[in-house]
């Protein structure tokens, strides 16, 4: 299975406006079982699934050694693996009860359904796209991200109104950050639906639900989308841009090519 | 509560070596509790703590408004968030059940747990870090993304007998990639204790102790390390290299000063 498709996109630079191909990174889903059990399910990258499932069954606990796994059966069209043991380490009941941590940087969401996006409701007026605002407003939010400065090792996200920032936040991780500006909206009764979200990471399907949920019309990033991010960004009416560096940018979702 | 900490590391910049203090981004457990019943934990940033707990709430349909809210109660010493809710928006038991989808970036090791940090052993004999291997390693290493190259959108992973490549996976998650490296290791009986591994993401806990966990003494990335990455590395006799570019690299854990 390929790991990255094409996809039509308009790419900015300047004054310069041009239909293009580009090539996304494919964001997979892939769901583990172990004796038929459900465990869960991966956004990955649709290769090398074998390596992954055994990676993660030792990773996460659930095997000493290869000879604990009796099969690993792999569908990579229905994105299953499926995988019976010889030996559990523990049972699997064991694991709900426990304290549970999630990644900085993914967070990963544990509660989070694919059936989420079904839920989610498609955007009736999504913003107009403005480049200047979003170019302005990147220039600006690069410029805040202090941490980043010092350590290398944070992400940032910001709530703007055209190019104004409303609320600026950094985190470890990218879902962190963005919760973080979604909790203070909330917090303060903010308005969403005139604003836009920018964030110095990667818009992957997770950071796009969290943005439609709240009625968010339009993210932007300086770094890349992936595949399920921009079908769910079409689908779902938002203005998705990418890749925002100086006067080029790229705009995955939105009301091109009459933009 | 600060983001970020002074360690003292060395620093090296071609012949030059330089024990120096450098600042390394906090990653700090946060558990969130609802009505009494513990939720999670995420590994996150200590700032904007309410905001956060509220935005999980939401994000996570914990909650469909602000006054579903009854009380928050943040205690950043302890690192917990109280939760009292007017109103569950489901209840709490049936997240167990779902179809769990956790990120890609993040992965999220649901079942991931602090105590597992305790159960994982000491490394031994830890390599001796040898600067030239680990500069040819990471030239060899950024020469093969050919994905990232392409989208923008992937981290990659290697595993390296000095600086020869043995393995190398790409995929959207950094997670994934490093379980897709040790998963192929495992399949294949690769002997990993004169191995290191390099990488082009953050070194979080997460990271560090999936690699402690199969007794890897040296992690190298490109990028910058967390705070509890590199206490645990030190806990652990592990390793700890990052932000290794050109002829500059940081030695975070290793057997400096008298290297």
């Amino acid at each position: 299975m390929e790991s990255s498709k094409v996809y039509n996109i308009l790419r900015i630079n300047g004054e310069e406006k041009r239909e293009e191909e580009d090539l996304v990174v494919i964001e997979y889903p892939f769901t583990i079982f172990i004796d038929e059990k459900e465990i869960l399910t991966l956004l990955c990258s649709p290769k090398s699934l074998k390596g992954l499932t055994l990676g993660f069954l030792y990773s996460e606990g659930f095997i000493k050694s290869k000879s604990d796994v009796k099969s690993i059966d792999i569908d990579e069209n229905l994105g299953t693996g499926h995988v019976e043991l010889n030996k559990r380490q523990y049972f699997l009941e064991d694991f709900q009860g426990k304290r549970t941590i999630t990644s900085g940087c993914g967070k990963g969401t544990i509660f989070y359904n694919v059936i989420d996006s079904l839920k989610t409701e498609r955007i009736k007026e999504a913003l107009k796209i403005d480049m200047e605002n979003i170019k302005d407003s990147m220039r600006d939010f690069n410029k805040r991200s202090d941490l980043f400065l010092k350590t290398g090792g944070v992400h940032s996200c910001g709530l703007y109104k055209d190019s104004e920032i409303i609320i600026f936040e950094e985190d470890i991780g990218r879902h962190n950050a963005l919760d973080k500006i979604l909790g203070i909206a909330l917090e303060k009764d903010i308005e969403l639906k005139d604003k836009t979200i920018l964030t110095s990471g990667r818009i992957s399907s997770e950071i796009l639900l969290k943005i439609a949920k709240r009625g968010i019309s339009t993210v932007v990033s300086r770094s890349a989308p992936t595949s399920l991010a921009v079908d769910m960004a079409r689908e779902l009416n938002i203005n998705l841009i990418g890749f925002v560096r100086g006067e080029k940018l790229n705009i995955y979702n939105g009301s091109f090519p009459s933009l």
